[in-house]
């Protein structure tokens, strides 16, 4: 009988009878690969290490063994042998972000996540930019170092878990993390034309990638489409789904240092990457944070009572405004005519807020009474502007995907947003501004953060083959090389559009506000 | 251009046009295995250590590489990359005997044996034969221990040649061999029912053997069928290709410890062994020694001269008697009447040469003058009754073989016979005998070190499925529970055999002699 098959990258099974195999086959090996026929179809592999303890676990008192099996591309590995159910089979999913690294701690027996946190990743010692790490990672010592404090800083979180019960890891991350975790040579991933080592990670053992865990586990590293297209990325549509749906069309969009958008469903995916990520995540902002407790998420602009209403994560006192805050204040400049159509300040009303601050003018947010560090929160002329490139060129990345394959917005069912941001965007604001399509109003779906829950997703599931089917079916389109694009891209960064049929929901809007003549 | 494809473990490839390649694809790994698709159809597998060197390589100046690639049972491995051709790739054959390891140095540029050379097995300093070591290895320490003095003495040896360009290892050893190769426990392989722990050992890392050769050299361990068919008469059987005849029937004929006698073709092969070993090699007997300089290997006897001549391996003074001297002297002593039927000693004629030596009459072959150490060489009454047993095991090995199978011993086309003992018996002697039947005095074969060449085969050929082919083909007969075994054996003990009938040339050669009344 079965004892327990949770999940398709660990199973733990119990095989009884072993004294009758035993009997029956000539070797200790065959006896033990019978018995587990019964339950598993596919080939399975038993290593030196648990053939130098078989002979005598398969005769000792117990007729039955508990085993621990992982999954590789084409077979099962036997990774250990008990006598009795074993207290812990663990499995840990990590993304590997380039600012934050995410663990999940995944529970073979019990079928369940059973711990979930964060690190700040120590390659930001080294610098903030991917492109500053890549530059000093150079010199293959530096490379060994950046690949050292990475792994000693994951390696830290696995030893707080019950690290030689972990028998799986997935771990994602994206081009750059991925080469610098494997300690493979960066030295063209940011020259043209952006040659990644490899595309196919596959799964490596533990120890040779020197993780602290079980002897014999295993380690499945996502693996990536292009050197904007990372692991993260893969591991992110692989938790949407988008690669399977047979009806209708969908976007996967991915908002990061830069951001990524794949257009697609079973037959095909397209994707496109450009620098539209920070200034919406708002990010490299004066006073730009991420969206973590007192970052402001929602604004609200009353300009007949000269009042700001706004919203902190945790209800905390304000400390800055992450990315949708970003979108919401934007736009609700933008309603209340303080804004022009180009981001232009319009500060004949609302005074008090205005203010030059670095050579620059800048609309005060929170005062410095208001907020926790008591330095007053505000946005300058030229991060709007910024703000307007990122969201013009978001659209024209949705824009052009459609268009290549003669795919309209409305034909769109989903539009699946990565990331914390995507779970708190105000979708109506963004449509406003012309970043997303008015049909997203009622088709916006925030994933969190799907990277990590694709690596989480790979230690129940383990579809080896799906995930190369995402990298088979994946194209990546160029934008550098697209007239359109530049032909697009300028009037995308009016608000909303400067075609404005585009937007009839935002057109009727703004003629009951009197702010579109026609 | 293919470079050169040599052997089908090792295959040593120049590739060329890589950046060609470089331009039209992604990822370095791609390009790369994209220009060794035009040579290899099989999947191929590029690990961390070669990713790393990868991107550099690629990219300097030539547009070639030089590829070495070794075999695994699925899939092929890049195991170095070069700019120009590498002076060295080679693999090494071991034949793991329990007495004497062989070595083959096999070069694949070359595509030729280089060096051929043999060393003690170490472990005789814990027992010659293999139970007292499969004993003494029943602590996991002294098990430790074996293993250790047995992979130091190969890793000498190895270091001795151009360890560094070692690519692949091919070894094959008995059952118990096999698993101190691999450190694993041999608590159950010598009681009953004498369990091996695994039958299948495949491709190993050389590094997780601890053997010295190059960082991804893979190791190749001949697979055991039984506890008393290990990996040496695998490898013997796969050189001696019996199991892909489709004409007639085959024996394979193996002398060792044990003796073991497979017979079969391409549809089927049914193993036996006995105890059948020692005394037909003479190694047991005072005067017994190897096949080695010195060693007398004929013997001629003329009563009537009162005469004897013999002739030794390389013409050395006289230092002991061989397997194939005592199949020789035997008969000598009985067609001369020397002898009785059942190896009793008839000390009529030539009485100068018949004296008790520690307590039993023995029979001098060579006086203590003629020797290299002035010590005489002879054979005791019990060594011939020892003798006579042997073959009589072998003849009643082969009779029951044919007999469970409805083949008679003409439809053999040939009788194989592995080891040195192989080459050098005189067939017409052991007929006489009643060792080999009849129809061998035109059939046989002698394959000299057939294990060695099997493993050094495998060099060349890795034809993993034929080797597997090998292990579903085969059928283990057990001798022990056989009833017939035990009602034929007595008559096979005489000379030639209880019943003459099976022997007619033989009985015309006695009646010739006068030694067959009917």
């Amino acid at each position: 009988m079965c004892g327990r098959c949770l999940s398709e990258a660990v199973q733990v099974l119990k095989v009884e009878n072993l004294k009758k195999y035993l009997e029956k086959f000539n070797f200790d090996s065959q006896a033990l690969l019978k018995a587990l026929g019964k339950y598993i179809s596919e080939p399975v592999r038993i290593p030196l290490y648990i053939l130098k303890k078989l002979p005598s676990f398969l005769r000792k008192k117990e007729s039955s063994l508990w085993i621990v099996l992982g999954k590789k591309e084409n077979e099962w590995e036997i990774l250990e042998i008990f006598y009795e159910l074993p207290e812990n089979v663990l499995g840990v999913a990590v993304d590997l972000g380039s600012t934050t690294i995410a663990f999940y701690v995944y529970d073979f027996l019990k079928n369940k996540l059973i711990k979930e946190f964060s690190i700040a990743n120590p390659q930001v010692e080294i610098g903030e930019d991917i492109l500053t790490r890549l530059h000093f990672a150079r010199k293959p010592e530096n490379l060994k170092y950046i690949n050292q404090i990475t792994i000693e800083a994951i390696n830290r979180e696995l030893e707080s878990i019950d690290f030689k019960n972990i028998y799986y890891l997935s771990i994602c991350g994206n081009t750059a993390m991925s080469q610098f975790l494997t300690n493979l040579p960066v030295d063209y991933l940011f020259i043209e034309p952006y040659t990644p080592v490899t595309n196919w990670y596959g799964v490596f053992e533990a120890k040779d990638l020197n993780l602290k865990s079980h002897p014999l586990a295993k380690v499945f590293i996502f693996p990536c489409a292009g050197s904007f297209l990372g692991g993260d990325i893969i591991a992110g549509l692989y938790f949407s789904e988008i690669y399977k749906k047979e009806d209708g069309y969908y976007f996967y969009i991915d908002v990061g240092t830069n951001a990524e958008v794949i257009l697609g469903n079973k037959d095909f995916l397209l994707a496109c990457s450009g620098a539209a990520g920070p200034a919406l995540e708002g990010g490299i902002f004066d006073c730009g944070i991420q969206a973590e407790r007192g970052a402001i998420e929602t604004v609200e602009i009353d300009i007949s009572q000269k009042k700001i209403k706004y919203q902190t994560i945790d209800n905390g006192l304000p400390t800055g405004i992450c990315g949708s805050g970003v979108i919401d204040l934007i736009a609700q400049l933008f309603l209340n005519r303080l804004i022009f159509f180009d981001g232009k300040f319009s500060p004949v009303y609302f005074k008090e807020r205005f203010k030059k601050i670095k050579d620059e003018l800048a609309f005060i947010i929170a005062f410095s009474e208001e907020t926790a560090d008591k330095k007053e929160i505000y946005i300058k002329e030229s991060e709007i502007k910024s703000f307007l490139k990122s969201k013009g060129a978001m659209f024209t990345m949705l824009y052009l995907l459609c268009k290549k394959t003669g795919i309209e917005f409305k034909d769109i069912k989903n539009f699946y947003i990565a990331g914390s941001f995507g779970n708190n965007i105000k979708v109506k604001s963004a449509v406003m501004l012309g970043m997303l399509p008015e049909i997203a109003l009622e088709r916006t779906i925030g994933l969190g953060n799907s990277a990590g829950k694709g690596a989480l997703k790979f230690l129940k599931n383990a579809n080896f083959s799906e995930i190369m089917s995402i990298m088979e079916k994946i194209t990546y389109l160029e934008l550098n090389v697209e007239q359109e694009f530049m032909k697009f891209f300028p009037g995308a960064q009016l608000i909303p559009n400067v075609d404005l049929e585009m937007f009839p929901l935002v057109k009727k809007e703004l003629q009951k506000r009197g702010l579109c003549l026609k």
